[in-house]
């Protein structure tokens, strides 16, 4: 069994685990980024960690398969090289060059949003699919798309930034300067925006004794029977499956895996979900779709990079 | 250079040229369907149209590449059988194997949105670009799908349906079905109804005198500057901007081609259109594509259909 390092490098943690072809972590580990130590001093520590996976799992470091990173950020994978990554403060950090020649092993850099979806589609609720689009709803919504078991990649390295399709152009503003994109009524953070806005106008709602409202708290309190955050779950759903079936009548897949923090409302997410997808997408391409949840969870990313250092 | 026959079916007439490798039309013909004389009389004369194009072409039948097939319905590719083809009263026509009886050659099939879409990504405007998305404005709005020189098919033959993503759950009701698709606005029957809907509404505009509004009529008013047609003409590209910016934050194609009958509006359809694209795209993916006009006009379909019969 071959196996390959996932490394899946954050801002304030950097994750590792050896990982075998197929999906299963034979070994993980986790140490702080301390990105102020600069990029040199980064990549010298993840050599260490990678070494010690390396050693924890048995497989001497020749023997495997290569060495995935994701980069929170731009980058060029032809290069290897981070590109600009703000939250760590990195602008055209050679990753490949430098882990490459301390470790005397290809390396291969990825974005994390893609190397997530790569993981579901490759070992998770994608796996043995065809046309597989990911998708994670947390602090924004995020993209993948997996056509033929390879990452769609586009022209600039920006497909699937389902989180920046315009549904609604009166919308609320985003991030990204447009306004009414899917990720200001779908994501953790839309939610608990619309959930603000509704106790700031005033309904009879349990939401207004919180003190900061987050997504979960409005899952909850809908369960409770809330009407105010019911409104603003059914809204989020709402977009989120016309947001879906506008992707799905564009690709077609097989699957589409939700997930994301907010993708552990479970049933009380998928099931009008499910609902909202059929509203919005042609009957052809909804019968030949499934909605379901990510089961990787937080590994997709190691998992996932890991496989490319297999190809 | 390789040379093949592009045929494409339609319930009306039938096309076909020989077409060199690169897109050159050397000849072509056009004769009626008549449908109504049953799919084997009608393959027959088909196959006699292929010979003397053949002929005419001074290319001997072996030394074709193959033929391709556009088929207006939906089809099996792998079988090449015609599964059903509405307009033309088609069900199960296996056309690769009676085609490919009387002429000893192989035969590939393919919808004609996607035969179009890929003669223009190969040959026409999307020529040498990687990732193309086609736009054809008609009756409705269709959509092709070429990555990497490759047509998108999807799980079930229906990636690219860019005409039905919802746009507006509240407009106007589709033939699809659901309600506010992008074709509602942004083809040349949305314009038509959305240009009868203000004179209906008693709005004062030189529309009124026309027996039948067609789209034509109302780009041509909003050129001589009639307010009500010139709302229409930009509501229809407000729409299609926005549509158009969304498959390109999930694509992120290098090219987006415009095509169909609308399209021959020019710089009246265009300039507006860039505009609204760019009001709705990500900045790093609208950095990277262009919008263009198509450029083989009516002979994209036989052009790319033939480009199929070359791999």
């Amino acid at each position: 069994m071959r196996k390959a390092v996932g490394i899946d490098l954050g801002g304030t943690f950097m994750k590792g685990a050896v990982v075998a072809q197929g999906g299963e972590i034979l070994v993980k580990d986790e140490i702080p980024t301390r990105a102020d130590e600069g990029a040199e001093r980064v990549l010298e520590r993840l050599a260490v960690m990678i070494r010690d996976l390396a050693t924890r799992a048995q497989v001497p470091l020749s023997e495997l398969a290569g060495i995935g990173v994701t980069i929170p950020g731009f980058l060029d994978r032809k290069t290897g090289v981070a590109k600009e990554v703000v939250n760590m403060g990195w602008r055209d950090v050679p990753v490949g060059q430098l882990l490459g020649s301390a470790l005397e092993l290809p390396i291969r850099l990825e974005n994390d949003a893609n190397a997530a979806a790569f993981g579901e589609a490759i070992a998770g609720a994608g796996k043995g699919r065809v046309n597989v689009l990911c998708v994670t709803l947390g602090t924004g919504v995020g993209g993948g798309i997996v056509l033929d078991h390879r990452i769609l990649h586009g022209q600039s390295d920006m497909a699937g930034e389902i989180g920046h399709i315009v549904l609604d152009p009166e919308g609320a503003l985003c991030n990204c300067g447009h306004r009414g994109c899917l990720e200001t009524t779908s994501s953790a953070t839309g939610v608990s925006r619309m959930a603000k806005e509704a106790v700031a106008s005033g309904v009879e709602t349990t939401l207004a004794q919180c003190e900061e409202i987050t997504a979960k708290d409005v899952f909850m309190a809908a369960a409770r029977g809330d009407e105010a955050a019911s409104h603003v779950v059914a809204r989020a759903i709402e977009r989120l499956g016309q947001g879906l079936a506008i992707a799905a009548n564009l690709l077609n897949p097989d699957i589409i895996v939700v997930g994301g923090g907010m993708s552990r409302a479970g049933d009380a997410l998928f099931h009008p979900l499910q609902h909202a997808f059929s509203r919005y997408a042609l009957t052809r391409v909804r019968h030949a779709v499934q909605v379901v949840p990510a089961t990787l969870g937080n590994d997709a990313g190691v998992v996932g990079v890991a496989h490319l250092a297999f190809e």
